[in-house]
């Protein structure tokens, strides 16, 4: 898509960091550097985020994902990876072109993702009733 | 497996807040109580994390994990998600059966998943050499 910064470094026009391509996803390192070898990885087909995200191109940047998550494990000095993905932006996300992060972790290496958890005294069979989805 | 609370959860052994079932996975209510919505998506077939899980158990998990996230911007009032997973101990992983976290975002609900952002000053080029994977 024209005026999308993830296509244009898919194309090569905006440089980057790559990290691994193949013929549907393409991975890059995150140029925020704020989580040591914080990745992204994008489909190269244009799709906003998991909402809009067709199966197959889903797919086709999990099976990236997983590649490169065990590749960081297995051979890269890494315990364990976060894989993360923010979908509009309420949920964060300031790119609208899908991407999943990948943050390699360590032990103690003093990330947390989850800083919130204090308990929100939420009416879980309530909360149960407004989000339930039949099949 | 045996001994594993998820799938004591997806057979009724334990009881959960069930939100979506079909053959392959089941999602429920995480009682952690935290954020509003957080729901857990988890395959039927044990797998410990993304980084075993075969792509097929993948592809399952990420269907649902669409639909549900789908219905909850929707029809349930949210505007967005997050999707998060933990595989890995050192990852905050702390229950060993593959499960995606769907937190349901509201502009403005003052969660925030990237806590630091803080430049590390890492040497990009560097990184990139360490952990390039060819295809």
């Amino acid at each position: 898509m024209e005026d999308c910064i993830f296509c244009k470094i898919i194309k090569g026009e905006i440089p980057s960091y790559k990290i691994y391509e193949d013929k549907d996803a393409y991975a890059f390192l995150d140029i925020a550097d704020d989580y040591e070898g914080h990745t992204l990885v994008v489909p190269k087909r244009h799709c906003v985020n998991a909402l809009d995200c067709p199966a197959d191109v889903m797919a086709a940047v999990m099976n990236a994902v997983q590649k490169i998550s065990r590749h960081y494990v297995e051979h890269c000095g890494y315990e364990g990876v976060n894989l993360v993905n923010c979908s509009g932006a309420a949920a964060q996300q300031s790119v609208f072109h899908f991407h999943m992060h990948i943050i390699p972790r360590k032990t103690g290496d003093g990330t947390d993702l989850f800083s919130d958890k204090s308990k929100k005294g939420a009416d879980m069979a309530q909360l149960q009733k407004k989000l339930c989805l039949s099949e």
